[in-house]
Parts: C-alpha cells; structure tokens; sequence
C-alpha cells in the first residue's frame, strides 16, 4: 500500500473521533456494569445510558423518550418497516418508497410484500430526487406508511422530506425517513422534518460501531422485532451496548455542536475535488443534485471506463475510494440508484464515489487532482470504448 | 456506595479483560475501515474480523465458517428461532423448548406460537434439570425444532445437551441450544454437543457488548431477520462491529486458554461462598442442580425475609448481586425458573444470586460471609414470617 491513506469513503464509515473513544473507554473495564441492576454498579451504566440518550436526541431535537437504541443503522431501518407494518391496526396493506433507498429498506420490502403488502416505489429524476407529487399521486385508502430516505448514500442527493411529511400527515400515513447519510452531517429538526420515524447511525458520524438509533414519534405504535428483556422500553430487547451509546452520544453532541464548521470545510474541499476534476478531465459528470446534496459527496462518472478499475488504480496511489454502494460493493454489480436515475450502463460503470469528511484535508484533494488524471488517461487509452 | 465494591453479578455481564481492550482499540480511529470495501483501507478490518471469526470458532471447535456474528446473545436466540422456524422445509409445526429458557428464547416462542405453531415446553426437576425423556416423549411428527438452553443463566444447572442431541438426531429434528452462560465458562466442543445451531456471547466472557455469535451447522438453514447489505454471508445485514468482534475474539481465545484455570478457582471460591454461608446462616437453601452447575453460579434462598431486600443490603455494603435474572430484574418479579423448579414463592422470593468470576478473589467471599449474617439477622428479625 501507499504511504499516503486518503479516506474518501465516508459514507461507508467514519474514523472514531478520538474524544469519543476517550468518554467510551471507562465503561468496558470500569463502569462495565448491566443498567438493568438493582445494584448501584448498575448505575453508571444507567447514567450514561440517560445522557448518551439525551444528547442523541438533542442533535435532532427529539425528546429523550422518542429515542430508542439499536446495534446499526440497518438494524434501525428493518425495524422501522417490520414495527410500523406490524403494529399498523388498519387492515389495509399498501407501502410507499422509492427505488433508491439503502439496501436495509429494499430488501425487508421484499419479504414484507410476500406477507401480502402491496409496494409502490416512486422513480427518481436524473438528479436523484423523488418527485413529492408522485407520492401523493401514489397514495390510496390502503396506503399506511411512505419510507423516503433523507439523503442518498451513494449521489448524496437531498429528497423534499417537509413537503413528503406535509403529504403524510394530511393522508394520515406514516412517514418514516432513513436518515443515516445525514443526521450529524446536515441539520436535522426532527419536528420541523415532520417525520413519524428516523433512522440514523454512530458510525457515519465519527460515532463507534454498533450503536444506532430509531427516533419515534410519541404515540407511534411499533412492534419490536427483538425480544427478550425490557430494555429500551419494550422496544428492543438485549443488553444495552453501553460503551458504543455512550460514544454514539458524545459523537452526536459533537456532530451538533461543530455541524456547521464540518459542513462548510467538507463542502469546500468537495468543490474544490469536483471542480479539479472536472478542469482536469474531460467526459466526466458530477452525479446527484447540484444543490440539494451532502456536504461531502462527489459521486462522478468518467465516460467509456470502469469504476472498478479507477477504484483500484488509486487505491495503489493510496486514495480509498467507492464505486456503487459500499453495502453493494463485494457484490461487483452496476449501482442501480444510478440505473434509476436514468445513467448509461457505461456511465453507470464508469463512476466513483468520493465522500469526503472531516478528517479530509484541501492538500488530500489536491494530490487526487494530481493523480487522477494520467490514470483516467491510461485506462481510456485501454478501453476499447475511448476515440479521442 | 461502600468503598468495596464486589461484583458478584457475572452472569448479567462481566468486567472486559484489559487485554481484550488492548487489541480493540486500534480499530476505532486507525484501522476503522469497511471491511465491505474493495479498497486496501477494508483490509485491515476484513483481516480483523476472519481472525476473531478464527478465534471464535476455535473455543467451541466449530468451523470458520460456522460462525456468524450478530450484536448480542438476545440477538442470536431470536435470530435461531425465527430463522430456523422460518426456512423449516417441513410442513409441520411444533417446538420443543423447556420451562426455563431465557426471555429471549420464551418471548420469541410467544409470538412464533401466534403465527401457527405448538410450542411445548417441557417442565424441570428441583434442581433445574430438563429429562431428556419428557423431550423425547413430547416429539411428535410435526416436531421441527428443539431449543433448550446449555446452562441456565440464573441458577446455573447444566443440562443434558448430549442425551438432548441424540435425540434429536434420531428423529431428524434441529437442536438449537442457548450457550450464553456457558462458553467460554465450561468446556464447549460443539461436534461432541451435537448441537445444529448454539446462541453465545461476548459480554458474558470478559468480552465487550455489542458483539455474539450464533453458530450454525455447516449445511443448516437459516432464514436471516435482518436485510440489508450481504454482511455474514447474507445471514444478518450491517455493517460488522469491527471492534466489538475483534474484542469477542480475542475474549474467546483468552477464555480457551484459560478456562481450567479460570474454572478451578471460580469454582473454589464460589464453594467457599457457599458453604460459608451454610456455616454460618440458617434456613437457607442452595438451588441449581448440585453438581451439574457452572462453575460461579451460587444461588441461594433465605427463608422468611425478601431477596429484594437482601440484595439491597448488600449493595450498601458495595457488594453486587442479583435476585431473579438481570434481565428481568427491573419487572420485580418473582423469578419464573424458581417457581418452576417447585420453589415456595416465599423461598423465590428470597433468593439471591451470587454469579462469581474470574476476576474475584477469595477476599471478597470472606467479606461477604462475614457481612452477610448480620443482614440476615437484621431483616429476619424484621419478617412477620419469621419466628426464632
């Protein structure tokens, strides 16, 4: 590997910011009490869980009691679709979605529809962005829940999730949004949001593994998926994972605290990556939306080549990047978020996603300007595709 | 609280070993990868986590490949139950389980019963103990499954998981065992247990939370509960708690080679508690099977006077114990596998769980012996029940 490590895959995960791990570390061999003991070495565990709850719930503006923690963001978005569905007292059984959402929504879709739910999934325009008018359209008297992630993982592209929720709540539907791409990263006010249920996840925000949550609003009915002991209300059974809730709280608390100063350092350096590129290279495209998109994402195809061939190239140059989803990545399939959003097979194949964070620095960016170009150069003069 | 503290609450959760610390803490901010990706940033991560998967197999003999990790032992039963319940080819639809089971095993089981199924359960002697021949007496055809725990979590008798296995063997039914209390604490090979699949878990061996294992016999189906990306070979969805497994493994690998040691003096000083306390009180009772017992487990009642009361007597003295199970213990029930064992309800009501581990001492018991008569003393004398 190359000396340089330059981590432009923060959609996949984040480094841990060492505050973080430093509040974590008394609760593995110290405060490693159970919260659920009568006994007062139970209660640092139990103080700690009550404040990592509070600051959780503080980065979106929730109360503390609508918070409910779960082992990772995909555990939060199966449990939101299994909960709601299940918990649902209508008889009629009709889910709205998108054909963008994360793997985590998809695929429990698709054992939900075999329990006889009936699923519409909403297209997307060339940006990525779901329509909130095909929605409405979409919805009918058996219609109860609509599942529209705030942010894509993969473009970064922001959905219209206030107008979405306006429809929602005038249709009486459940609204749930998959939140992982941008809580801690964009901000988040739950209510002005107007969601029913939010998933989001530690570890996308300099958080630890392992620790995740689900936001439900008060008075929302869900059936657990996890059963057991009574941890988290009822809610999701198991020993709470105290070390990893008490670095999901700080790292919340920090998230909120700098939001502001992350995005506009990630957001600069991105543009300054996009414009490099685009200056440097030709046939290339900027996917996602051009406005409405995460701080750091830079989701670009280059015309007539491979992702995985640009991916591997400057992975030997010591640049970590993704190409597709990173859940989807071993799977070596063409992404289909940018197959819905109308891109080219080849163009599809042809893209790479750079997600920077706060760790990233403009001297990263600028060595991948460097580098990216000559091997864009050589793999086109490779393809059998490239005429110049 | 008391300057001493003692914690004799190891079978709610246990202090991780700083080695087991020591080798998690450069995957939170150094080696913090995906081990999803295709970069070589993944690779630290995908290394990490075939060892510990090594690791982990190892200290039940399984394979590798035997192995998958969820977040935690409540998730590993459920996952056995729903997963094995639900790609049973069968027709049929009846489970063996018995009276004692963990909340994670019986809460399950209630809602597995509510989509068609019979559920039996099978009663236990005074001591604890399952009669392999109540099992075998209770197949039927439709028999799919059996779940019987290896040791019980709160008294701690073991039971009879191979007379259980040839059972099932014989009748080509799946034997799943929940394993939580017991590996890493006892010999466990799981080829010799016969077992089809085994629930066991980090935190219950000096390991971190947020990290367990359901072991599953090479060529058994499992339908996965959560969906998502293809982590674990399709079997659970989400991204791998890099750290906590690292640390699981690590915890696995030390329990292995220390588990004699670590047997022979938990066991001493848990015999040295137990017949101190004989010694010196009266009316009191060990319950759990004799001999047939993991080696920490020391559960006693006292008769006339409350557990509850007890337990918060001692934890004034800044020793910690528990009264029924720590999952349970917030409900202030009396313990189910008491009464189920033939207990009074007023001698459930007043038992104590003393779970020793490795990390106590002989000091701490002749502490306890000599601050717990006194106690006894004092709430007897307190007790309308009890006459001198």
């Amino acid at each position: 590997m190359a000396d340089t490590k330059i981590f432009f895959d923060n959609a996949s995960t984040t480094k841990v910011d060492p505050r973080v791990l430093e509040d974590m570390i008394p609760y593995f061999s110290q405060h490693y009490g159970n919260p659920s003991s009568l006994h007062d070495f139970g209660d640092a565990a139990h103080g700690a869980l009550d404040n990592a709850r509070n600051q959780v719930a503080s980065l979106i503006n929730a109360d503390d009691e609508e918070i409910y923690f779960t082992s990772c963001g995909t555990e939060s978005n199966n449990l939101a679709l299994w909960g709601l569905t299940r918990a649902a007292k209508k008889k009629s059984r009709h889910i709205i979605t998108s054909v963008i959402e994360h793997q985590s929504i998809i695929n429990p879709l698709k054992d939900i529809r075999k329990e006889g739910w009936e699923i519409t999934h909403i297209g997307v325009d060339s940006n990525g962005s779901v329509n909130p008018d095909l929605i409405k359209k979409a919805i009918t008297d058996d219609t109860v829940l609509i599942s529209i992630m705030h942010a894509n993982n993969e473009v970064g592209t922001i959905q219209n999730i206030n107008e979405i929720s306006e429809i929602a709540k005038q249709n009486e539907i459940l609204f749930h949004s998959d939140g992982v791409a941008t809580a801690g990263v964009i901000p988040v006010d739950i209510g002005e949001l107007g969601v029913d249920a939010y998933s989001f996840s530690s570890q996308q925000m300099y958080g630890p593994k392992g620790a995740a949550a689900l936001y439900l609003k008060k008075g929302v009915r869900l059936k657990p998926s996890l059963l057991g002991g009574i941890q988290e209300r009822g809610r999701r059974a198991g020993t709470e994972n105290i070390p990893a809730i008490v670095g999901f709280g700080r790292a919340c608390e920090i998230a909120k605290d700098e939001l502001d100063k992350n995005a506009k350092h990630v957001s600069s350096i991105r543009d300054k990556l996009v414009e490099g590129i685009i200056r440097n290279i030709d046939k290339v495209k900027l996917n996602g939306h051009p406005i409405r998109r995460i701080p750091g994402s830079a989701h670009i195809s280059f015309e007539f080549i491979e992702g995985e061939s640009i991916l591997l190239m400057l992975n030997m140059e010591g640049i970590f990047t993704a190409s597709g989803s990173s859940c989807a990545s071993q799977a070596l399939k063409s992404s289909y978020v940018l197959v819905e959003m109308g891109l080219s097979t080849t163009m599809a194949q042809g893209s790479i996603s750079f997600s920077l964070g706060k760790y990233n620095t403009g001297d990263e960016v600028d060595r991948t300007i460097c580098v990216l170009p000559p091997i864009i150069e050589r793999l086109r003069k490779m393809s059998p595709l490239f005429k110049e």
